[in-house]
C-alpha cells in the first residue's frame, strides 16, 4: 500500500476508534511509525485528512445511490428492496462512523464539511423519495406524496444517527448485526404506516 | 449568583458556543475571570461540570415528561397536544445541544454518560408511547401498538439529533423558529401516517 493511502487507512481507524478531536496529525503518524514530517509531505495537517476522507465518502456514496436507483428500478422490487438498499447505506455510515459521533464538533472545527454534510444528505433524501415513490407507483405502498416526504425525513435521520442511538442504548452486537438491526427499524416505519394504512383498506401489501 | 452556579452557566454557554472537547477548565475559568484554582475548589474538573449539567437536565426533562402525560390526559387532548409537548422536549434539546452536537466523542471520553444517555432516551420513548396510546384510544389517531413503536423510536432518534440536522441543513433561523420547525416535523410523520390510515377508512381525523 503507497504511503498515502497507509495514512489514510490508519486515520479512518483511529478516528473510529478514538474520535477526532483528541487525536492530531502527530499521534497519526507516530501510530504509523512515520515522522510527521513524512506526513505533511502528503496532507497539510488532519482538516485535510479528514477532507480526503470524505471525499472517499462522497465517491462511495454516488456509486450506493446509483445501485438504489438501480434496483428498485426491477418490476420485482418491493419494500425488502428498499430494506436492502437502507442497509447498504448504513454499512457507509458505519465505514465513516466518526463523522456521525462528533458531527457538530467536526464542522464547527472544519466549516467547508457544513455544505457537504448537506450535499450527502440531500442526496440520501432524493434516493429514498424516489424509492418510495416508485413503490407506490406500483401499489407496492400506499403513500401520497406528503407522507412519502415526512417519511424520507425520518429515514434521512435515521442513515445519520440510528448507529449512535444503537450505541447509546447499549446495543454491544457485531457491526454487521448492528446494521442490519438499525435498517430494520429504519424501514419499520415507512413498513408499518403502510401497514396500517393496508390494513384499512383490506388491500395485500 | 453564587459562583457555583456561574461556572455552570458559564460552561453550559461555553461548550453550546463552541463544544466540549476544544475547552478545558482553565479555559472556563479564565472565561469568568477566575483562578482555576477556585474553580477546582468547586469542580474536580470538566468532567465533573458535564456531569453536574447533564443531572440538571435529568431533572428538567423529568418535569416535562410529567407536564407531557398530564397534558396528554386531558380529555381535549390531541395531535397538537402532542406537537406541543414534542416543542417543548426540542427545547431542552436545544438549551443541551452540545450534548448532541458531539455524542459520541462525549460518550468515549466520559463513559458514565452512557446509561445517562441510554435512561433519557428510554424515558422520553416512554412517554411518546404513552402519547400516541392514549391518542389512539380516543380515537385520536389510528395506530396499533408496531406502528406506535415504530413512530415513537423515530421521535426519540428525532428529539435527540432533528436540531442537529436542521442545522447541517444550513437552517440559520431564529432558535425558537428552529425548534418549532423541528417539532413540527417530528409531529409530521406521525400525523401523515395517521392520515393515511384515516383517508382510507373515511374518518375524520
Amino acid at each position: 500500500m503507497k504511503t498515502r493511502d497507509r495514512i489514510l487507512t490508519a486515520s479512518l481507524a483511529l478516528f473510529n476508534e478514538e474520535g477526532v478531536s483528541g487525536l492530531s496529525a502527530v499521534d497519526i503518524a507516530a501510530a504509523l511509525g512515520i515522522s510527521p514530517g513524512h506526513l505533511y509531505y502528503y496532507f497539510k495537517g488532519k482538516a485535510e485528512i479528514v477532507s480526503t476522507l470524505f471525499t472517499a465518502y462522497e465517491a462511495e456514496l454516488a456509486l450506493v445511490l446509483d445501485g438504489a436507483a438501480a434496483a428498485i428500478a426491477k418490476p420485482d422490487a418491493d419494500l425488502t428492496t428498499m430494506e436492502i438498499q437502507l442497509r447498504i447505506l448504513l454499512e457507509e455510515t458505519h465505514d465513516m462512523r466518526f463523522l456521525f459521533r462528533e458531527t457538530g464538533a467536526l464542522v464547527a472545527a472544519f466549516p467547508d464539511l457544513a455544505p457537504r454534510f448537506r450535499r450527502v444528505m440531500s442526496a440520501q433524501y432524493g434516493c429514498v423519495v424516489d424509492m418510495l415513490t416508485a413503490l407506490a407507483a406500483r401499489k407496492k405502498l400506499k403513500a401520497k406524496a406528503k407522507l412519502i416526504d415526512a417519511l424520507a425525513r425520518q429515514v434521512v435521520l435515521g442513515l445519520s444517527f440510528k448507529l449512535l442511538q444503537l450505541d447509546l442504548e447499549g446495543d454491544a452486537g457485531a457491526p454487521r448485526a448492528r446494521v442490519a438491526r438499525a435498517a430494520g427499524r429504519l424501514a419499520a416505519t415507512a413498513r408499518r404506516a403502510v401497514l396500517a394504512a393496508f390494513a384499512t383498506t383490506g388491500l395485500a401489501p
